[in-house]
């Protein structure tokens, strides 16, 4: 009998268990976040609103949290990875294409010229992207990224683009989860870029990513439904668009916002000017060591008005040198 | 000792033991079902896409469901509901814009003649939507859709809208849930129409619910940021449209669609021209006593070449007559 009850016990208790050390682990999580003003407000902050009966409390369907991803979850220099996979993809599609040899800004590119190539600003940009990320299915363009992502080395670190993500960002986005929040991707990248990925590098499922997009349309290739990546910009998610692609794809204003350049400046006031607790972040790129040091004048991920407006309001400014003690997942093995 | 374990075993098992128990009444919630083909093809399919080593499993996060929401989860005659929210409202409206009374098609359907204001087509539409539906901001609207789905009345049935939605279909959403699946609504109706009511009413958060919308802006409306509805068309989430919709917020192919009409009918094919088990419904209207009988004449919701492929890929068709119990959860009580 007792043995019975034992085995019943054990059978009923241990997910709980479980549960209750993930729980505890949860609090203990920020592992890799130095003591220091960052990360206590992260954790005043969820104290309170998870805390029943504090004025505070949010109950758990609305603690809705977003975080732009190049610069906040992965590294960004030096230039967006979206940027260089758009790049490995020219080079790799040039056979196909004998025409880009006499023609800009495919030409230049294939001369290993990136500077000149981008001269020609958003048009060019948008003529390699077209040209790599349209007409096609968009199982093709997953089956492409999945495997960028799975082979592609970063040109400085050599590392896989997926080991380029921050450690203490992954500890914050995972006790986020634990405290019932809802963790969603809001990046000016492209979402289906970075949807064959997200939910294994940061657990983020491809529904709860939000960013810009082509057009696409449904038709029948070889007889079969197919949606087909149309050479047509669909929606620009950075800036102002922030707030838009969040009201549209999830309906509901997040509490918690989490940026790192003033591309997420429209997203962390709509935000913040919620009613109740509110919580905005953002990550400074301080660290010309471990990862890049850069802000106000940087072409990729500029930060400046959004430090300004994070002082004046008295958001929380991450220290990258200082609040955390290491960077990629790597320096924790 | 022994009172100590039993107060053990109770304080972790009752969560366990409520869950079962959840678990058990799912597999026999669906009460306002016929035992019949409809039920049956149903409940196979759920057991084998849930049953753990089956060749059929699908993981947790894959069991993804959409369902259209106008015939499908609720009722859709004489009109489209939020046509006669659109109507609700030029009427609250007129006194504010005199110029309406010579101004088609407001004029005629402040004379209460229907018919003839919809007689200019989508246009006239289009004009009755962006009037009742735009330039104000999004909190707005929603205060707006909140009020009127507390208090208007269908013109027939004298019920409030959020007590005409099926009875049987409230109980295939929370199975579904039971059974692992994230529930999504899917429908040409609004987006922001339709998030404010159906958490509450099918507990499908504001983030799973698909619709058609209208362009936002990002502005400061007395200081604070706002976003102002446009009167322009963002998208139409209707026919080819509903897989595009699906892959903008979902990015994963569903495994189970549930429509009424040849609008869905994209959704249905989208959704079995995936590998693996699949499910696709219709639900047809045939009972004229107890709701309204239609299919492939209709104005509203007509189901012909669905009915056919529904035939020809042996997809489940509900009769309504034969297949429910009761229509409406006031049957229930």
């Amino acid at each position: 009998m007792r043995s019975i009850v034992r085995r019943w016990i054990i059978s009923v208790a241990s997910p709980w268990l479980l549960l209750a050390m993930a729980t505890a682990q949860a609090a203990e999580s920020l592992s890799s976040w130095n003591e220091g003003p960052a990360k206590a407000a992260i954790l005043e902050f969820v104290g309170k609103v998870t805390k029943q009966g504090s004025p505070d409390f949010v109950p758990p369907p609305e603690r809705i949290a977003t975080f732009d991803n190049d610069g906040t979850l992965w590294a960004e220099q030096p230039m967006y990875f979206q940027l260089l996979f758009t790049l490995d993809r020219i080079k790799a599609l040039a056979p196909r294409h004998p025409e880009w040899v006499g023609k800009e800004p495919f030409a230049s590119l294939l001369k290993g010229d990136v500077n000149a190539a981008l001269a020609g600003g958003d048009k060019a940009l948008l003529e390699l992207v077209m040209a790599t990320h349209a007409d096609m299915t968009t199982e093709a363009f997953e089956a492409i990224v999945k495997d960028w992502i799975a082979t592609a080395r970063h040109p400085k670190t050599k590392k896989l683009y997926s080991e380029m993500v921050y450690q203490p960002m992954l500890e914050l986005l995972a006790y986020l989860r634990g405290n019932g929040f809802k963790t969603f991707i809001v990046s000016g990248g492209g979402i289906e870029f970075m949807r064959p990925w997200a939910e294994k590098v940061y657990g983020v499922p491809p529904e709860q990513v939000i960013g810009s997009s082509i057009k696409t349309k449904y038709a029948l290739r070889n007889g079969k439904p197919a949606l087909v990546r149309l050479p047509e910009v669909n929606f620009i998610d950075d800036k102002e668009g922030k707030p838009v692609g969040i009201n549209q794809h999830i309906g509901r204003r997040p509490i918690a916002a989490f940026g790192n350049s003033d591309g997420d400046l429209q997203m962390l006031q709509w935000t913040t000017a919620g009613e109740g607790a509110r919580f905005a972040l953002y990550v400074h790129h301080t660290d010309g060591e471990r990862e890049w040091a850069y802000d106000r004048n940087s072409k990729v991920g500029r930060l400046d008005k959004g430090l300004d407006e994070a002082r004046a309001k008295g958001w929380t400014v991450v220290d990258m040198k200082q609040d955390w003690k290491v960077i990629f997942p790597a320096e924790t093995r």
